[in-house]
């Protein structure tokens, strides 16, 4: 018998990109037992020799040993590929880039909805949330409804306390979390705002209403444009208002947008903003207010990351 | 015979408010011989004393003295009344507000296309332009051709030194200066950023062309409205491209609304955007870029002023 306790699962993970993210949630599945291998650049060295450590409100753990990496060709094959890069995260098209490397067949979506940061190397502070949706991926973005290997997964981070959605429909999804990441993470660089202060403003409530169905709008059209058949790929029209409440009660957030911006890195808007809006012109709608959005961000990235 | 310079015009002019642009244009008025009153507040007390000074790249000049006067009761009668009070330069509506008090038959429209700051109490600092766009006022904003009236106000002006241009429809004047105003006024603010910065930038040079489209529209329908028999009352498609010609080759400017923004004053942005979306909308049009710019400006001209 081994020394060590039984590993709470047979699949064994990678994470690609130990940051906010992926650091957060890799700790949580290494914590609960499972075999993880970690990918780090600038902060291999640290965590080689301490550790993560992570402060959540569900409990601060610190994991002094982990398998820390420097070069992803010396990690070992795994099971599961967690790409956690920040440009891989959000926006539409995500899946079929990594598509185009290992084969659409071997691909799923994540979508998280996690306020997390990182405040130094190794060291992690999840500050809210943590749920994940999780989609598998077709060629074309078809639905897949539930496969066996999404349940597999959900599995191991339910194990970890992650609270895991399955979707029956990954592009919809995506769709789903435009509805508030366009409105919200735009304006907020734009305004130079928190959550708090534009759902306090009534023209902005207003701008950010007319946003989200512009988002129903170009979600409508390219599911449509996709599968014809099938009219029920449609995000209800109500899941604006949820949106609305739900961003009303939060906590005065600084949306990652804006945290990226005020750290000047790039932002994310090829994928969050361009490529819907390509998707969008596509299936022949335009969809002027997010366009005029995208262009205002475009400005404020390129200077931003120049002077 | 008075030992003093004859008067160079009979008429007698009252500038009402003293600041860059009242304060440049009655100055001019002064300097080339005609009798003009000034109504101060802030500053009454220095200017009293030590009259008004100019710095202008067409020449300084001082005035020592000047009629100043605190209260507008205790003007005497002129034949011409310069309203330059800050709210009261810019956008639509502004000729109803004061034809509401004074009678419209009593009311023209004075368009002025100037750089000028004041720098300090009577202290005006002119740095470039200074033309002005003269056109009569009509109920209901009806055209009225070149009047006797205008004429007048325009050979004093000229005596002074100012460009005059007279136009036979002052409503399609301030629409056409609206094609300027709305983008770069608008995005000034919002982008933080000159105009040169603004033209610089492919995504903002393609936003400014949008909104200008949209500024013609909206002159379009509501002058068609106001005047069907009137095919004529129109922008010219290609005014969009001079705008944007002339913003190119201008030096870098920072417009007055982000001077007004900078300073924590109120801006104008009732009179820019407020009232031609309302003119707009009543002639069956929407203009939605204007519209989200006029509620990103509503947000952050709130929360400038109260904080």
């Amino acid at each position: 018998m081994p020394d060590y306790p039984p590993l709470a699962s047979s699949r064994t993970y990678a994470i690609l990109g130990t940051g906010a993210l992926g650091g957060f949630y890799g700790a949580r599945l290494q914590q609960a037992g499972m075999e993880v291998h970690f990918l780090l650049r600038s902060d291999y060295e640290p965590v080689r020799q301490q550790g993560l450590q992570v402060e959540s409100p569900q409990g601060n753990f610190v994991l002094p040993h982990v398998h820390a990496y420097h070069d992803v060709h010396e990690m070992p094959s795994c099971d599961v590929v967690v790409v956690a890069l920040k440009m891989l995260q959000n926006g539409l098209g995500i899946e079929s880039e990594v598509a185009a490397i290992v084969g659409s067949e071997r691909v799923m979506g994540g979508l998280c909805f996690l306020c997390s940061n990182k405040i130094g190397p190794g060291q992690i502070r999840h500050l809210d949330y943590g749920q994940i949706t999780l989609g598998d991926y077709a060629v074309n973005d078809a639905p897949c409804g539930i496969t066996e290997r999404m349940q597999q997964i959900a599995s191991d981070f339910q194990q970890a306390g992650i609270a895991i959605e399955l979707s029956e429909d990954l592009l919809l999804a995506r769709w789903k979390k435009l509805v508030w990441n366009i409105p919200f993470n735009g304006l907020s660089v734009v305004l130079n705002a928190t959550t708090q202060e534009m759902m306090a403003s009534e023209p902005i409530r207003a701008l950010a209403t007319q946003l989200m169905q512009e988002v129903l709008t170009g979600a409508a059209a390219c599911l449509q444009r996709l599968s014809p058949e099938q009219p029920n790929r449609i995000i209800p029209f109500d899941f604006i208002a949820t949106m609305l409440d739900y961003t009303q009660t939060m906590k005065p957030y600084r949306t990652s947008m804006k945290i990226d911006f005020d750290e000047r890195r790039p932002l994310e808007i090829a994928a969050i903003f361009g490529q819907p809006l390509r998707s969008a012109q596509q299936a022949g709608v335009e969809l002027p207010h997010i366009q005029m959005l995208y262009r205002q961000l475009q400005f404020l990235d390129t200077r931003n990351r120049s002077c």
